[in-house]
């Protein structure tokens, strides 16, 4: 079936620009990604030594318990050289050792995203570890707040987190991937990236702002050879926070009947970052919707 | 014809909220608009004396030479007392006078909108004076920079002054309009408030993070009676700017054959802001876009 | 302040071709508007005597007794010389009573929309008496179904009225338009028109495909300077049928407190439209939507 | 590393309806995809002995030459019982030959998808032969006629094959897949699916209205835990079609120097589909467009 599976061949070599590494190299790692794979044992073991190295680096910006975590056990899984930043950094601790422990390449930074210098001193240290392959944006800052009652520190605030750090990140990255024409830079969406509501003028003026930036690095970076996405979150994600507020609101018996269908899981969003970085350069997604199949939307 | 002419009075009377003004207020002013215009002169011309004063004042935050002057002319023609403010309060001048020389009822301030003590002092200067009745955010900060090149201060600023002040002045007027459930609040879109672009990064993600504060609001604000919209207009306006970045482009030759369906008048502008305020309670619109008759979109 | 009122004369004349009736004479019919206005008594009362005649005719395709009926009202006292149709011709006959003994121009015909033959001779009619100067589509075809209880001959049907037959009117009006550069095209859209949703698989299938048709031939008729819109009605619209719905599943109790802010008056739709007409062509509007202010979206 | 690789376990065995056959079999099939992958030999190839057989069916309704072709030869390669149905059968041949030479398991079936019977049959005879996992529906039309010069046949043809013949899959397929409550629905999308543009009223009509079949079908059905998507292909495809209409517009020269970030090659369709048919059931994209590097969007 060689055929049915590789008829990409001859196409995909036309693309690359002579003497520099292709962005197309993410497919044509798949020996080395195969081959990793071809050690699973029969319980979908891996031992350590089979954890192929890529010497690449993915940086996370926005690196929480749940999203940020999962997408950095992901890509250390697949062999990533993985930094992750967040302004708590001793926050970080337990997922090091988690990822070290299992023999991934992981290394923390206490991070203010709203700092220039310090996003950038984040990549640039990424970069110089291993060539930046992804930069993920992940900084989250949802609150609820009636138009009148929303205060000038919190509209500000909440702004600076979720979309001014966004704007540094996208560019600071940028700058390391232009002169070699590879790299992902993508950006975490919600529902309010797209639809302004009842309680959300200033968390929606941020993640539109976002969405916005990430749309104008999409046009202006992809003839760059540089894949920008924008994803899209229309749920709740199972977090505890996001429990908590369930609990809150609907008791505890609600929680522990929870509807299946009702929380993204962490792991998938960090599934679906990789499914954005396996994609052939013909054939990039700028925006893309995820919610769980129970959703009313 | 009256049967034609006024078959709403009797639902439009029911939703008037006892012993308030009514938003209808608009379309039951209309006697004194129709006697206005019918001293109309055979040639257009207009006495002062006919000039019917509402005693409602009217808002522009972003009174330039163009849009934002177009509005004030408009709406002081209407017989509303008008308050202009711009960074530059010594800008006003002409127009007051001018304005003024006409029997209109205009006041003009310098105003920085970025300042949350400004624009609270210039909208309760004119609630003071007459009821605030519409207040409309014309401020534009339009740049164009690589992404990469797009400074902090750039993208702060271009934010500060397209997005966050547009905030305040949605708040701040919204505080002055809900005791009285009556007003409208309304904001100058563009292109760049749906699409980011090449170059745009900065512009764009201030024009949607506005365009999400204008939505959430008008959600919130509409069932309280006062009408949010967001004007959204897709096409270069003509102004002296845009004149000269088409006789920098395109030469001297192609200002002078200008194709008259390609700019947008400022007049224009404030006609569809004025379409905007007539409408019934019951058929608002939120968001409008506008473009000449030959726009490529 | 006839300066107020009337600065953009100059620019105006500018765009009229040479040698043809302008768009723009929409605006300059305002004198013999005016002079029509200046006779409303003190009760808002006019008098035939004073209906300017416009020489100018306006079809409505699908003139049911709401929507249809209204713009037909609005139009007909504007002094334009009315053409309905709707398929069961004979429902038309209380409308052009009424508007016929109100000194207004008003033809009915029966029409099946569905028909290309049938379409075309109305339009021709109209054109041969007046020249046509507006064309609006109003057909409806709303029906619930779930998917897999949708028949092909639904599907089918549903999209027969609500897209197929506005691909004709637009496509016979624009052919009567073009040779003249003049006219308007206006379609009626609805929340389905942007949106699915449960149970409206058909309905929103012929509603989507009807907006392209109307985003197709704005942007083709447009430099033609034929002016086509899609107004999206994004609420229910107070009409027997809506409030036989209502009575259904909500109670005899529920029509009796009906909230104000929940339906849309047919007047209101017409209103629209004729902001629409109004509009001078460096503003047009393409898509705009109207909602109730009380509307949750 | 396991533990980064399967973190989701607990979470995911939660969500499975007893007794049912869970759609998280795509992601339990792993060991049996990962079986197969181990047996890559260095060169790629993989032998016919090694493809795991699925005993689920895949239907592409529209297998032309290049996408749908693609869609056959990833899942057949995958171990899914491929039926692939177009107007004239005889086409079929090679395909069917060169995937059934690999060891794939393909049927081809003449098909008419605009006949109600057709449809049905030909998915009937897949569930019969294996449960129909994923139904594809990439019927294309794509014309281009001025709005005047577009005849009702056209009009209506178009719409035919590219709107009333997916909703006519689509509603089939969903009736075979609801009792299991398991399954896939995709329908092919283009640029048109999103904006109408000139000389595109039927096209772009069609293809809105099988959007809003999609998105009707994915909200009345992703609670039946039936994936609905719908894939906007926003750029040309790298057809024989595609590379005629370039070499008459730009000339043969064009045509051997043609960027490589402009055609998308239909293998990334596929690939894209084989994405949206991995994910996770609580991170289910509805819409998701994909464009070359260095299209112009």
């Amino acid at each position: 079936m060689s055929a049915l599976r590789r008829p990409q061949a001859a196409w995909r070599s036309r693309s690359r620009p002579a003497g520099l590494p292709s962005r197309q190299h993410k497919r044509e790692g798949q020996p080395c990604y195969t081959h990793e794979r071809a050690t699973f044992s029969a319980s979908g073991q891996l031992t350590r030594s089979t954890l192929e190295i890529r010497n690449l680096s993915v940086a996370v910006i926005g690196a929480g318990d749940y999203i940020g975590a999962a997408i950095a056990r992901k890509f250390a899984g697949e062999g990533f050289t993985v930094f992750v930043g967040r302004r708590n950094g001793d926050k970080l601790a337990p997922l090091i050792s988690e990822i070290q422990n299992l023999g991934g390449r992981i290394f923390g930074r206490a991070l203010d995203a709203r700092k220039e210098d310090d996003i950038s001193a984040f990549l640039q240290e990424a970069e110089h570890r291993d060539p930046l392959e992804v930069c993920i944006f992940n900084v989250g800052a949802n609150v609820n707040f009636s138009l009148t009652e929303t205060t000038e520190r919190v509209f500000r605030k909440v702004w600076e987190m979720a979309c001014y750090s966004g704007f540094l990140a996208g560019r600071e990255a940028a700058r390391l991937m232009l002169p070699r024409r590879r790299g992902c830079i993508f950006f975490t969406g919600a529902t309010a990236s797209l639809r302004g509501a009842v309680g959300y003028a200033a968390f929606a003026s941020a993640k539109f702002g976002l969405r916005a930036v990430a749309q104008s690095a999409a046009k202006e970076l992809g003839p760059e050879n540089i894949h920008v996405a924008h994803l899209v979150i229309d749920a709740g994600v199972d977090t505890a926070w996001v429990r908590d507020r369930i609990r809150e609101r609907e008791g505890e018996a609600a929680l522990k009947n929870l509807d299946p269908g009702r929380l993204m899981h962490p792991v998938s969003v960090a599934e679906t970052y990789w499914q954005l970085y396996q994609q052939p350069r013909d054939a990039w997604t700028f925006e893309q919707e995820i919610r769980p199949f129970g959703e009313k939307w």
